[in-house]
Order: structure tokens, then C-alpha cells, then sequence
């Protein structure tokens, strides 16, 4: 708090006096921090340029970029004070409870699109996807903030766009291969190893 | 600090003879953390009743049984730690990537064994699916938190098993349905859709 107040040059009888308490000033911090999230996804969401499958990748790339501007040492808010707070505080429970229900909505809308459209499985609720995608999401920036390097999200992305989210249609190469002892492997197979080596070394 | 001494019954005195910083008590606590951790690990990965892919589910199922204990309130330490403290201390950082690569060594064995029998796609290097695996896991403890229930967890295990960690050779409904606006929806769809209901509404 005395850093805060330091660094906006307020003295901290007007913090103290505007907040009730530090509950109050997380959630008012946290509140922020999502209506510019909610730019974010926006933009990566609403682009008619792209497929809806494109646009949920879209999102994950714009992130990407965020959190490498901060040299992969920052993640995301919304994950931090889920941890840290939701044991702790009721209040701030709640809020990121309601926080990940508006989140996930928009995402919810765009999968069921991509549905519609035979872009994805719809073997799953589209809101049950958006779900596991934002949350594992957050594993992924969780284990990024302790590599302090990117494999995790590019893993991530690679992982999920094959499998979980992956255009039906395209190879299954579990279900065509006879014996994996097999000593030739499938294009893809190659293609997938050699995806997420790259772009370990890359970074 | 108070709080740990007055548990423990000892002068604090003791404390800060003992720990050097509080970086180094954490790491203690970490430490024994993991040790608890490998245990159930071992338990369940060594468990030769069960073939290499319902082993990793197993464990998925003893933590879920672990969490449900402390009433979905309390997550998992190296999650915490790694958002909470990775930011502010190098020397945290570093002894929970190194956990994190020890954690995951028993699952990348664990997966090879379970793509050797053909039971999970070989796609991908088991390394990187067991990298997945438990930092994706660690988002969906993360979403418990807020939610105090365990939904997010039962989504995860339902679709990870379902689509990342499927057997090859199931059906994948994706590449069989000629179009999503079909009325009729194949058997295994609707036993998907019906699983995550049935487990949400159990809870």
C-alpha cells in the first residue's frame, strides 16, 4: 500500500479513505483488469477475417505477445489472485467467479460457431470447452511465469489445436497407425514432434 | 511468522535462527511438499492392476479425493507457489522448476509406456504430453478454487481422457458426422454430454 501510494505521490490518508479495505482496492484493481481483457478478446473474437477456430488461436497469439512484452515474468492477473486470494477473501471469490462466467461466454459463443460450422468436435458443450480452454490456459501462463520462457504456451497451443480443439476430418494418426513399434511414422507425426521442437529452440 | 511459531509453540527467536529468510523456509516446506506429492504419485503410477492410461487417470482421481478432503478450498502448493512467488524470488523459481521436472518424469514414462501398448496417441513426445498434463491440471485446481466445487476438475479429467489421452481406435465423432446440424447425435456424443452433466449436477 505504501508503494502505491508512493508511486502515484498520494498521500495514504486518501487510499485509506477511498478504499475500505484492501479487498476493496484488489477487486476495484481486478475489475480494470478485466475490461481490458475483455478488449482483448473482443478484437481476437469479433474478427471476421478469420474462421471461429482461427479466432479462439488468435486470442491465445495476442496473449502470447502480451505476456513475452513482459518477458514471460508477469502472467495473468485474473490466475494470480485465484490462488492467492480465493482461500482468503469471500469477497474477491465471488468476484472472480462472476469475472470467469463473463469471460467464458464470449469464447462459449465463438466455439459453438466453430461448431456450427464443422470446424470443431461437438461432442462436448461449447461452454463446458470454453471452460477447459481458459483455465488450462492459466496452467499454461503458470508454468510460463516459472520457466520464465514460452514453451509452455506454444506447447499449449500445438497440444490443443490437435487434439481437443482439432478440425474433424483431418488425420486421427492414433487410429491409422497398426503398431507404433512401426519405424516409419506418419507425415503428421513427424510434423507434430517437429512443431513443438522448433519452437522450443526458437525461444 | 507469528502465527507459525505460536502453532508450533516455539520463540521466534528459534525461527530466525533456524531459517535464514523466509525464501528458505518456504523452499523447507516446499521440499516436503513434493516429498507427500511423489508418494501418491508412486502409489498411483506404480499400481500394476492397471494398464499405463488408467494410471494416469488414477492419480488425476487421488488428488481429486485429496482436494475433496479439504472441502475444494485448498489447491495445490507448487501452483501456489508458482504464481505467488516466482516474480519475487529467483532461488523459488528455480527449486520449483526443478519440481516441476522431477514431477513430470513419472508421467513421461508412465505416457510412453501407455503409447508403446498403443493405448494413447504417439503423436506427440511424451514429455511434452506429461508437461501438459500437469501444468493444464494445475489450471483446473486453479478454477476449483474459485468455484469451491469440483466441476472443473471432472471437465478436465472427461475431456483430456476423451480427446488428448484417447484411446486411438475409438470413435471420434468429428471425423464420422457428415454434419452438426444433424438431429440425430451419435451414442458416444450423447454419453460425453450426459458424463459432464450427470457429474456437474451430482455435486
Amino acid at each position: 500500500m505504501r508503494d502505491i501510494c508512493a508511486a502515484a505521490s498520494a498521500p495514504q490518508g486518501s487510499f485509506t479513505n477511498h478504499f475500505r479495505s484492501k479487498e476493496a482496492f484488489a477487486g476495484e484493481v481486478l475489475d480494470r483488469y478485466f475490461d481490458y481483457l475483455k478488449e482483448l478478446v473482443a478484437q481476437a473474437l469479433k474478427d471476421e477475417t478469420l474462421t471461429p477456430r482461427e479466432r479462439l488461436k488468435r486470442y491465445l497469439d495476442v496473449i502470447t505477445g502480451k505476456l513475452e512484452r513482459d518477458g514471460w515474468r508477469i502472467g495473468c492477473l485474473i490466475g494470480d489472485l485465484s490462488l492467492e486470494a480465493s482461500s482468503q477473501s469471500q469477497r474477491l471469490r465471488k468476484r472472480l467467479d462472476s469475472i470467469f462466467h463473463k469471460w467464458r461466454a464470449p469464447f462459449a459463443s465463438c466455439i459453438a460457431a466453430a461448431q456450427a460450422d464443422g470446424e470443431v468436435d461437438s461432442r462436448f458443450d461449447a461452454t463446458d470447452l470454453a471452460e477447459f480452454l481458459l483455465a488450462s490456459w492459466e496452467g499454461a501462463i503458470l508454468r510460463m511465469k516459472v520457466e520464465r520462457r514460452p514453451a509452455a504456451l506454444e506447447r499449449f497451443k500445438t497440444i490443443v489445436f490437435e487434439t481437443v480443439f482439432k478440425k474433424p476430418g483431418t488425420p486421427d494418426l492414433g487410429t491409422r497407425r497398426v503398431s507404433r513399434r512401426s519405424a516409419k511414422r506418419g507425415a503428421n507425426e513427424g510434423r507434430a514432434r517437429q512443431a513443438l521442437r522448433g519452437k522450443s529452440k526458437r525461444r
